[in-house]
């Protein structure tokens, strides 16, 4: 840390949840000896970074705060000296999440940010940027600490440690805080009194749950949670439908799954659910477009100072309070115990040494030691994490590479995309709908553009079309 | 092997193969000292084997041969003293192969014999059978090669080796022989004058081809094969649809896939294949049904002693003749190269120790020594054999517990199972339509009978039906 | 826990450490509701456990507790509804340590408690007893926690969880002790500012530190430590002869080693300074038998009502409060953070997945959950401990099965048995000395007498000898 | 393979073997097309170079054979499109390989040209070389096979393989050869009746037997060659004393050792023999120093025309005829069973997944292809072979390094080096011996020299004094 304060540095600065981060810096405020907090953003988010930025300047006045906010488009520069960089940039910004969305929808497949044909196109068009601005930090902050919570949070924190080799960084995720509520909630007992093991990668973990009298809790909460009784409205999760699980398989696992495990268990509940929602116009990026466009209508409002109550609606809420509890346990090696993206390091013995999970452990002052996992004993659980794995490294190989066989063999791996016919269909309209973002893929989408005229027509057809109707 | 001769016992001997099998031991006859065939079956398999079984003796006496062939139903006693355990059974004969296909498809979902819910189920009828059989053999033939190729080969032989505890089992597979003679045809060599390494599960399998010259030709091979004049008419398995591998997918595998690949690749082609032949009433069971009654006129011949030029159109050709080389090379110590199914042993290190897998190597008289592969390069393969195999061995565990979480955990996680809502419902039909030959499963099987009117309904529907029309 | 109060119960309550224990308890008595603390011991130990017995009922009454304090020899009946089992005891006594450390160095070999030719020995007689205890709890105290600290604390901890089922064990060790208090001094800062991550196995571990402010401080206590100011007195252990490592080995290691690591690193050294002791009759053995007479005469005091400075002189302590510690962390769901022997469970992937580990960690009420460590980076460190695992491996083997050849291979293959042919000599020797508490090696043993006059006169001897004297 | 035959380059073309590698090709003269051998050589090998040239020449002529023998001291146009590169060079010659086992000695410890403190440092002089003839070849003959055989056999394939990126190297060894014909005769059975398994690395693997009816017959030979009745003459290796090993450490074990075990196995024995050796001045060295001698005056010989009885005599017999077979295996597809140091893989799934090891396997166009072993079943063996792979792995990086602390780390952790400070004073004496071939110790060297001036002297006057008298 420098002598005279924290330059915290974020990418991505103009997005609506900063708001939420300046609370929770404020919040911390006597953990966090900040002197400056420096919002980047790129050209075409210069007029959100102005609402938004001024926004955070108020709200750290209102603390009676001295600390500077800075607003820049210079990323280079803003990173000097940085002590922590948190990014929370997205590519294309949510137009390209309505195509990742929209696009396999409209061939009755699911569009889904983090984990199927639309995680991997987030990734190839994040990783290349996030590897940028890793170079940017060995020259300008050597020592800094990465925060990401940029979507797909597991395969950016992958690319980030394993190719950019910036050992220090952290992948976070808001999922888990939902997961200890709905335990607290349905055992009657305070979060505290409850010991949590997460173990997984990124959108993608199960959960084991005891508590204070050294009692194994989590058949107990399978059956509150999954049993008879299931109820959909213990989904905590803003933007995930609340099918039901199948008891009987939850109860095999003797794990308590994850939110986003809907996807992969019960697919085919998820599946008809989005059609609908395509159909109607209201896939998760339309509705949040509205959302946003809301936001910044009130962060415009001179007079407020204070994170509007509406954010919480947002459905990454959470988020950055975790991105600034991990700064402060970082700063005070206060051994707090989250769940977060980190290197396995052989933590759970079924994936790759050298590949990102999502666990839990402790920050400390030199960065996180997650608790031990070992294997995941259920063959069920098992198998598909490593495919999903195997999956993940095939979309970084071919984010990084622009590798069009690689492409194509993640679509195919992947489990969410039924078949590798639809998937080089897909595959094909969205490297085409996001050329804008894909220089890697470039000699790729020229031949989609010579030579699949049915391919290009598809995607202005479905650009052009009103979203609200199917194409 | 005993003074006078070696004795091979063949389980499920009123199978269609069987002059397959006898004609594979008489080509070999200068290496293997027969004294006793025995075909054994069961009490429904009565007159099949009876029309088989003569026709073995005429095959055998036109051989000019003085071996024994004898006919039981009494598996015990037919065991004793045996040299060579052969297995081919097919619990529930080919009208339970006709619901494990047709169920699945009328609800869409792929119904095939050894990968998808067909081969669960599959699994579920042969593997409590397949230990009876080692329990037996303990008793009566402690020291006799079991050599199966009764369908999932792979969860058989897993089964018989990690849950039975017999060693000495090899599990068959015909598909590399047809891999290995397109190789010869597209390369324009013979094939001794290749070297051929395959890697995988039953079914599930890749491989590698180097030349004389110790030039790797996979690559060579997939541009041949699979490249822009890719043909329909290169699929040499009778019974897989021949559509289309995705030329740059397999490109980036830089291996060949197997045959059954389709199913995992291309699933949304195989799929809408199977539909059509489920609507025709033409699923692969219907049409083997009509060969087989066809077959067994011709076995009815009695001037016939030889096996019908028919029988190579059955599918599982090359099985049987496979089957006399295994024997043959373990009783002559011949060191031939051949692809089985065996315990892993560390030869794939990407999956379990003690799991089994398909793989190249040799075949001596102390059982089978496979070369060392190592792990998968290409994370998209590695992933998904990972899965197959935490598939694989839940399924093993749901047949042996009868534990219905376990089986519709196998189903969740299935590629070919697009949801675990249909799973669901798929699973409990089929449990119902093969109750009779699942004991284990019966708890829930009358829990299904007395619950779920509208299950019972539909599987009740789909039997009285005439097959030729989707119910 | 029962209704009214904790029970403990102490195997080996007769201990010259019991005190020690007894003042970790009242010192903790706010966390700790004890009801009845119950010491048991073996005939041969009645008197100590009746002096000792009467000491710790003053302590607890001085403390003004209204604890029960039971002494008996009936073990089984003490067992019954125990809440936690706290095992130090110690088969044969001092004089079974007595011939540990001096027939092997009457050969010019290292007799050492826990690692050597002794530690094997002790090994050889202590398993039995832990699984014939754990038989016992099995049936009297099913939920009971076990915290073994009798050596050699590894091997009898993977011996009770991995053969004796018991997961419930924790296995405790003072050596970490000792060096966060080394860290400390060295680097001026408390150790509450240092973070400690230690991995290995009992007796054989290494550490790694990082400070408040991230930065890892391993090379720099190398430095301060081990490098050319090195001095004999930063040895903390008192039963370890303080020779000094080589500093450029340790440089090259990045990490500290422990005190017990110059057995294998500075062997030559320690031989030499143990064959000094052994010709003056001082071997540790020795000393202690003499430390513990004293104490004893203290201990029968009958003022004497609170744990005596002289205790500390005797070289376990800090084991005691550990085990303490432990126990109050398990009841009170502390999450102290400590370093205790537990199954690995791939904490560290170098190591069998089943074994016992030595790791850093934190103490819940579900048990101990490990900080991930992964490989060793240095391979002259992973290949030692693989060696040592491979050793204990096959010295607990030998322990239950009575098995000769794999308590050869055992000494064959332990790096301070400098040879197969001595270490015959040193294994008939001592299997003949302690032939009272080895039956799992009866008939070996009276092969030995029957056939090996040499061998057992030469035990007769050194038996017979003033032991002042080398024979 | 050029269009007009093969060229063979021999670096260490002036060995004494050489005449034994030319007679293999002879023998294989219609397996093997040869156009050219090169024989290369450093300047103080001219003398040996020509006499052994000349020698070829006439053995090649004697044969009737048209090929092209050239010796030459410029080793990068030697190597210009070679097909087979073989390396059987002695950085330093017989002399270094005198103060590698002479020196240790002068200490009491074992010095022994591959495993212990001699064969660290001929690996320590050998990887630089075999890596700068790597990086030669990557120019000159970028498609050709190294067939190496210099000692350390199995670190220099290692450091081939792993650092100089040569995946065509395969690493030789001709003591497997002498265990097959043991085996043989003990067993009364013709080799090809028999399969052999061996695993482990170089110097240091076991093997497994099994006959022709299926049956294993490791315990048989357990029995006949280690039982009762061992006999010192059933040791085939010339350079290795006859020290019986303990039969029932090797019972327990389940696999055959071999020779070099001994140094493992019976340290004792072997060191009290080799200090023998010393005193007498007839270590190794010293007596393959005469032993070549003789036979070079021999090859001086010009009507001398085919390899003499006397060679056999030299130790290293049978090495290069495996290094022809390999040859003509190679380029004739043979699939030749052979034992080879090759790339781990996961054959042996102990040890790390990139390093050298000695396995069973068959010789193909494309390489080696070893049969898969998996875990060592035995404890003692697993964790001797992990520490030893440990061991060398640290060898090879301080080679390349030229790392003192690593060097210091492999002595420490060798187990043929009895402690760290003999390590240290044998370590830096040998340093100062062999000063002239290791530049990349140079500065380490100079501080040795400059401060210690009794090491100096000591080396100094151990190479002053006559070898036949002890220090």
């Amino acid at each position: 840390m420098a002598k005279d304060g924290l330059k915290i540095v974020t990418i991505g600065g103009g997005s609506s949840y900063t708001p939420e981060l300046i609370e929770g810096y404020i919040l911390r405020k006597d953990e966090l000896p900040i002197k400056e907090i420096v919002l980047v953003d790129i050209e075409d988010g210069k007029e959100k970074l102005e609402i938004v930025g001024a926004m955070a300047k108020r709200m750290v006045e209102a603390a009676g705060l001295d600390w500077t906010v800075t607003l820049t488009l210079d990323r280079k520069t803003a990173l000097k000296d940085a002590d922590f960089v948190t990014t929370q940039f997205r590519v294309g910004l949510l137009n390209a999440r309505v195509k990742d969305e929209r696009i396999p929808l409209s061939h009755g497949i699911l569009g889904q940010e983090t984990n199927g044909a639309g995680g991997i196109f987030k990734a190839f068009r994040t990783i290349p940027v996030i590897l940028d601005i890793i170079e940017d930090m060995k020259v300008q902050c050597p020592d800094a600490w990465l925060v990401n919570f940029t979507n797909p949070a597991g395969m950016v924190t992958e690319a980030a440690i394993k190719h950019g080799g910036w050992e220090k960084t952290v992948g976070l995720c808001n999922v888990p805080i939902g997961h200890v509520k709905t335990a607290s909630e349905k055992l009657e007992l305070p979060k505290e009194d409850l010991f949590f093991k997460f173990a997984g990668i990124n959108h993608f973990h199960w959960h084991k749950v005891w508590d204070k009298s050294g009692k194994e809790r989590t058949d107990d909460l399978i059956d509150l949670i999954y049993g008879p009784n299931q109820n959909e409205d213990d989904n905590h999760l803003k933007n995930i439908h609340s099918a039901l699980f199948h008891y009987e398989q939850i109860q095999d696992l003797h794990m308590l799954p994850c939110g986003y495990h809907r996807y992969y268990y019960i697919e085919d509940e998820m599946l008809e659910h989005s059609i609908e929602e395509f159909e109607n116009g209201e896939t998760r990026a339309q509705v949040v477009k509205e959302t946003e466009a809301r936001l910044f209508e009130l962060y415009k409002d001179p007079e407020l100072d204070h994170k509007p109550e509406e954010l919480s609606q947002r459905g990454g809420t959470h988020y950055s309070d975790a991105a600034c509890e991990i700064i402060a346990s970082i700063q005070n090696d206060k051994h707090t115990e989250m769940v977060v993206s980190t290197k396995n390091n052989g933590t759970i013995t079924d994936l790759p040494y050298d590949c990102a999970v999502e666990v839990s452990g402790v920050v400390t002052a030199h960065g996180f030691e997650p608790y031990n996992w070992g294997e995941f004993p259920n063959a069920g659980a098992r198998g598909i994490i490593q495919n999903m794995k195997g999956m993940e490294e095939t979309v970084i190989r071919a984010a990084i590479e622009g590798n069009y066989g690689a492409a194509l063999q993640a679509f195919t791996v992947n489990p969410l995309i039924p078949g590798g016919t639809i998937a080089k269909t897909v595959l094909d309209e969205m490297l085409y709908a996001h050329k804008e973002y894909l220089p890697q893929f470039a000699d790729k989408i020229r031949d989609i553009e010579e030579n699949q005229p049915e391919t290009v027509q598809n995607v202005d057809e479905l650009m052009k079309t009103n979203v609200k109707k199917k194409v």
